[in-house]
């Protein structure tokens, strides 16, 4: 009797144990951590980098404190097109400006906007441009212009998919993001784009805090209300121009590590994409390639479209990549699904 | 026999599970979050604090997210005299600078330095000081200057304890980083000293990875060098004086978020204690007191002594500090211990 007990409470561990072996081996399976991915070049670079980097046994193992992983926002993981959000945003704060300052109406390039003749506004020079950056995105506390992009943000629509620009993200981007932080990797945004309008929405969007937004930025000066409030106030002072070698620069100020794995699009990331692959040990460098007319946009080398304002992925840029051993990610033939809300 | 089996597999679980039951009962008391406090006013708010922002049902309570604590270095977590470390470092590297270009050493500030006359060199302005740091701290590439500062760090020592700096933290402000982070807090380290410096060194003395370093910045430039690989030389430019109204103006470009908690030493923590203090629920703002001349150092209105050059806590500091209902941290009367060598 208490051999049969004993047989029997081996048999049942045995069972249990080849319960969950058989269970953690279907799991590993069916589990794609890049289920939005045709297979391919791309898709396979981004496995073998993660595969490679946290396996203690790896020649290329990356010590977990040390993974970091950069991404830049507008072409990379969102549209850009016709025109960047934060731009959007600018020229659609232009009346309430001009209703607070009306003296601004009959000044250009304020009065152009106002008219919203569109064949105007395109003729807008760069320096016009700032004037409107600057009227729009400074001389309030950080508060107040936290609350407008948020507000602005749940009202506003891409003239093409009627959607928030908050619902245009590339959602096989979202899946690299999440398998690398499921992989110890801390997930950055390095953009060109303002750091205080993305950080309004990075943590929904992306699942990635405001402190690990690297943007252009602007100073702020510290001051107190009438009440002896202390606040920050935006100012019109440039500080980071995260563009360019500017990307290199902002990664060293903001996070203090050269990356191990950098996504861009454009000739704006390419000094971030040769700092990244000058560390040593393995480093992950790639483009995403706007190919897909039908379910985005095309645009750069590949269709010999002319380059377009925003997003320059140059003829230069796709050398340099070949050249480099950079992966090009094709959104036409890499990518199953372009939205969230196409995904079965 | 098989009841008695059963019987006694019953008897031996309930065994594991009070034992089980009682030694976590037994760690639980006995785990003292802060072993070098002494009771106290100081200990208490810090328990309190902690307790409130992270317990859900309290009203109080903090998301997980949005925990972020911040800590001057100089004087709050380590040693601060008779001058800064930082200083130390730069006045030792000038016979190296002058090694690299002769032509500085009959040129001031640097003969002074050479001279080693310690009378001469105290009378050194501000602006001569500007040109020791510009001369030690840029014109190099960021890794040569981490190279140099490790080894630095290596070997240099405080006059007094014959230790290395490194060494010359304070132990009950380890335990208090070590518990908000145990509570799901990010502590950062926001110092007038160089962001640079202290990265070198914040992961493996305070367990805080550079990324969460904000600090006087300068800019960097991105260029390549003969062979075509990317680096960053450090520029004599300044980005970021994390000071004053500095630290929380750094805060906001490198954090994002507003602390819940803040902990300085001097005149130069004000503003970032106000700041946090300035949001809304509950916000914790410390300021530690040196008035330990026999275990460390005494300075500030506790001791009647005059001001020195570091780290002032001046008499109006304190005050507003009793206003604001700050709670300041004697380091004679609220610490067991200064120095983790000291401990038992």
């Amino acid at each position: 009797m208490k051999c049969l007990n004993r047989f029997s409470r081996v048999i049942s561990t045995l069972a249990i144990a080849l319960v969950a072996l058989a269970a953690s081996a279907q799991t590993f399976a069916q589990t794609d951590p890049l289920p939005s991915w045709n297979d391919g070049a791309a898709k396979q670079a981004i496995i073998e980098f993660v595969q490679a980097t946290t396996d203690q046994s790896s020649p290329k193992f990356v010590p977990q404190e040390a993974r970091i992983a950069t991404f830049d926002q507008d072409g990379t993981l969102w549209v850009e097109h016709p025109m960047y959000s934060q731009v959007m945003y600018c020229l659609e704060r232009v009346p309430a400006v001009v209703r607070k300052k009306p003296e601004l109406r009959n000044v250009e390039p304020f009065k152009t906007v106002m008219s919203g003749n569109l064949e105007a506004m395109a003729k807008l020079t760069m320096r016009d441009l700032f004037k409107i950056l600057a009227a729009t995105l400074t001389g309030m506390s950080v508060e107040e212009y936290r609350t407008e992009v948020k507000a602005w943000l749940e009202t506003a629509k891409h003239p093409r998919w009627k959607r928030p620009y908050t619902e245009l993200v590339y959602q096989p981007m979202l899946e690299v993001m999440e398998y690398l932080r499921a992989n110890g990797y801390k997930t950055y945004i390095v953009t060109g784009g303002g750091q205080d309008f993305v950080r309004v929405y990075s943590e929904q969007v992306y699942g990635i805090p405001p402190e690990q937004v690297v943007g252009t930025a602007g100073g702020t000066k510290f001051g107190y209300d009438k009440n002896g409030k202390p606040f920050l106030t935006k100012e019109p002072k440039l500080l980071i121009n995260d563009n360019n070698a500017g990307k290199p620069e902002g990664i060293h100020l903001m996070i203090g590590r050269r990356p191990y794995a950098a996504f861009g699009n454009s000739i704006g990331d390419k000094q971030m994409l040769e700092y990244t692959r000058a560390g040593d040990g393995t480093r992950l460098a790639m483009l995403v390639m706007h190919d897909d007319a039908k379910r985005e946009y095309a645009y750069g080398p590949a269709q010999g479209l002319p380059n377009t304002k925003v997003g320059t992925f140059t003829q230069a840029l796709y050398d340099e990549a070949k050249k480099q051993g950079w992966i090009i990610i094709s959104m036409k033939n890499d990518w199953k699904h372009v939205f969230p809300f196409e995904s079965p």
